[in-house]
C-alpha cells in the first residue's frame, strides 16, 4: 500500500478506485469481501465505502433475508447514475441503444431507412430514434453522458463523414457535432465494422483475445481490427479500408451469389443471397459453386490480414455470419492455401445489434477513462463529467 | 514524490531509476542538473549518485578544466559495464556487432557465406564471427550479457528456425540454444526484416514514428511491422510473412529486372538488378518498363499494408533502398491508386548493417527491462542479470 505524506488525497483516491473496481468486477460485495480483495483493513474500507455511498458512486443492494441473523450490507456500483447512447447508422437501418454505466442495455430502438434518403431526413430519423429510445427507458437527455455513433465509410477523428459508398447523401455530415447539439454531451463517430469488432471483443466471441479481426460480410464488406485489445485505426484513420485495393476488396464477389439462380428446398424467400447460401448448405451443386467462388474472393482479403497481422481470431460478422456453418469451413480451407497460419475462425454472436453495442462499449471506455482517472484528490460526487479526452478533441 | 512508510527501499529504487534515466538521456549531468530534472532535493540526489557510483551504475566523467574554478563533477551511465551482441545470419552474409549498454557499437565483423553451406559449417562461421568481433573490441565472452540473432524465414518464439526459403540447410536449427551455449547468456532469434524495422525505429529514419512498416526489397523480400513503437509478431509469430499469399508476395517480380537486358551508360557491372535500376534512372526506356513492372507488384503488397495497417511511414529497406530516388516516386504513384491514404515513404539509412543493429536494439530492450525493472528494493551492483523475461522463456 502506498502512503503519501504530502498528498493523502491521492492515496484516498487510489483506495476509492480500488474499491470501485472490486465492486464492479464482482457485481456486489460486502465490506469484508472488498477488504480481502484489495488488501486494505476492513475499517479503512468501511470508511471509503461510506464516502463513496455519500457521493453516489456506490449504493447498498437491498438485502435478501437468508436464514438466521441480520443480512450483511452488500454494495454495488451505482451504474444507474448516468447513461451512454450507442447508435448504428447504416444505409437501410438506424439503431439506438441506451445503456447504464455498466453497459447493461436499457432500451434498443430500430428504425428502417433508405440509402437515398436526404441527409436532413436521415438526421431526423436519428433524432426520433434517440428520443424513442430515451422514452422507452424513461430517461432524459440530461442523463446521457456520452454518445457514440457507428456509421459506414470513412470517418475522420473529428466525427465528420469523409466518404460513404453506401449512403448517398452522407459525406460531409458533421455527425458528431449533430449529436453533441442534440444531447449536450460529448459525442464520437466511428466506422461500424470497427465498432462491431470492439463489441465482439468486449461482449461477444472475442473476449480475452489480444489481436482480433472482424470481417464484416454481407451486401457491404468491412474490417475491424483490434491489436492488443484496442481498436487499431491507423495514422490516417483508414486502417482496415480495403475499398481501393483491387486484389483485396471482395465486395463485388457478392455477384456470384446474386446471379446464381438457386433456391432452398422450401422455395425462394425474396432474399437472393440467403437463398443461395441455404441452397448450398442443402447440397445444391450450382449454389455450392457460387458460394465457393464468393469464399475464394473473401479468402484473398482474409489471408492478407492473416499474413500481415496474424491475429489470434478472425470473426465473421455481418449478415453472412448467419451462414457460418457453411462458410467458415470453406474459408478455412482456402486460408490454409494462402497463409502460413490460419487464424481461428469464429462466427459473430451479436447479430444486427453488434455495431450499436460496440458504440456503447466505446462510449463507456471513454467515460471510464474520464471519471475513473488516477489523477487528483478524493473523488467528488459521481456526475456527468464536464469535458473529456477524445470527445473534447472535437 | 511518493514516500513509503513500510517500504523505503522501493522509494530508493524509484529515485535511483529516475537518476539513471536522467543521466542516460542527457549523456552526462552534474548533481544539480539531475536534481532539477527529476524534482528531488540536491542533497538526496547527491546521496543517490554516490550509491550508484559505488555499485557501478554511474561513473564520473573525467572533468575538463574550463576557465576559472574547480570543474563540477559530471556523471554518466557506466555503459561499458556489459555488452550485447547482435547477429545477422543470411544466406550470403554473416554479421556480428558488439555494443555497450547504451548501444554504442564497439565492433562489427562481416563474413561471407553461401546459401548451400551445411548447417554445421554455418554455425562455425557464426562462432568465428563472434570471436573475431569480441577480439576486435578487446572483450570477453563473459562480458556479453545477451545476444540476439536476426535470420531469414520463419522463427518461433523459442528461437528455432521453422522454415527458411533462402538458406537451404537451416530449418530445425536451434539457433538460440547454440548462442546460449556459446556465450553462456540469454539469446533470442528473430526474423531479419522485423529487426531491420526495429533498427529504423530506434536509430534510423523511423525515429518517433508510432506505426511503421519496413519493406525489405532485394533478392529476398520481407516485412517488419511496428505498431505503437513495438514489434508486431502476431499470435502464431508469422505476422508480416507474405510468402504464401499469391496476390501479395512480390519476390518473383525481381525477374522483370533479371531478364531485362539493360546496362548503365558506364557498362555492365555484373549486378544485373542494380544495372537495370541505374539504367532506368538514366532514362533507358526498356529498363524503365521493367522497373515499373517490378514496382507495380511491390505496390500491391505495400497497398495491402497501407489499407490494413495504415502506418504513418513505410520504409524501403534491403538492397533496393540504394535506388530509392528512382523507386519511391514510382511506388508512391502506384499506391495513390490502391489505397485511401498513401503512407509517407522513406528510404532506409542504415544499409547492410540494419538487421544486426536491430538485433542489438532488441537485446538492449530486453536487458533494460531486466536490469531497470521497478520491482524490489534499492539497486544492487550493476552486473549481468541471472536470467530474465523473454530470454528465460526459452
Amino acid at each position: 500500500m502506498v502512503t503519501n505524506g504530502a498528498d493523502l488525497g491521492r492515496l484516498r483516491r487510489i483506495n476509492e478506485l480500488a474499491v470501485i473496481a472490486a465492486v464492479r468486477e464482482s457485481g456486489d460485495l460486502r465490506v469484508a469481501q472488498i477488504a480481502e480483495r484489495i488488501g486494505l483493513a476492513r475499517t479503512s474500507v468501511g470508511e471509503v465505502v461510506r464516502g463513496l455511498v455519500g457521493h453516489g458512486w456506490l449504493e447498498e443492494k437491498v438485502p435478501v433475508a437468508a436464514g438466521r441473523g441480520r443480512p450483511a450490507h452488500r454494495y454495488r456500483f451505482r451504474a444507474s447514475a448516468g447513461h451512454v447512447l450507442g447508435l448504428d447508422i447504416g444505409a437501410h437501418n438506424v439503431r439506438a441503444m441506451l445503456a447504464d454505466l455498466d453497459g447493461t442495455v436499457l432500451a434498443t430502438v430500430h428504425r428502417v431507412s433508405d440509402p437515398a434518403m436526404p441527409r436532413q431526413e436521415r438526421l431526423q430519423t436519428i433524432d426520433r430514434a434517440v428520443s424513442d429510445c430515451l422514452r422507452q427507458a424513461k430517461a432524459t437527455t440530461e442523463q446521457v453522458w456520452m454518445s457514440v455513433a457507428a456509421t459506414t465509410g470513412w470517418v475522420d477523428r473529428e466525427g465528420q463523414i469523409l466518404m460513404s459508398g453506401s449512403i448517398l447523401d452522407w459525406a460531409g455530415v458533421d455527425l458528431a457535432g449533430h449529436l453533441r447539439a442534440l444531447l449536450g454531451a460529448p459525442a464520437l463517430v466511428e466506422n461500424d465494422s470497427r465498432l462491431a469488432a470492439l463489441a465482439e471483443h468486449r461482449r461477444g466471441v472475442g473476449q480475452g483475445v489480444r489481436d482480433l479481426v472482424l470481417l464484416q460480410a454481407g451486401r457491404r464488406t468491412g474490417l475491424g481490427i483490434l491489436i492488443d485489445g484496442r481498436l487499431h485505426c491507423g495514422f490516417g484513420y483508414v486502417a482496415g479500408d480495403l475499398s481501393m485495393h483491387r486484389a483485396l476488396k471482395w465486395e463485388p464477389a457478392i455477384e456470384y451469389l446474386l446471379f446464381c439462380d438457386a433456391s432452398p428446398a422450401t422455395g425462394p424467400t425474396g432474399d437472393a443471397v440467403a437463398d443461395v447460401l441455404v441452397a448450398a448448405a442443402e447440397g445444391h451443386a450450382g449454389a455450392l459453386v457460387a458460394v465457393r467462388r464468393y469464399v475464394r474472393e473473401m479468402a484473398i482479403a482474409a489471408a492478407a490480414i492473416a499474413s500481415i497481422i496474424d491475429p489470434e481470431v478472425i470473426v465473421l460478422g455481418g449478415s453472412m455470419s448467419k451462414h457460418a456453418g457453411l462458410l467458415l469451413p470453406l474459408l478455412s480451407s482456402e486460408l490454409d492455401l494462402l497463409c502460413l497460419r490460419t487464424p481461428e475462425l469464429r462466427s459473430s454472436s451479436l447479430g444486427a445489434d453488434s455495431a450499436a453495442l460496440g458504440a456503447v462499449c466505446l462510449a463507456l471506455q471513454h467515460l471510464d477513462a474520464a471519471i475513473l482517472n488516477e489523477h487528483g484528490g478524493p473523488l467528488g460526487p459521481l456526475r456527468r463529467p464536464e469535458a473529456f479526452s477524445a470527445a473534447s478533441d472535437a
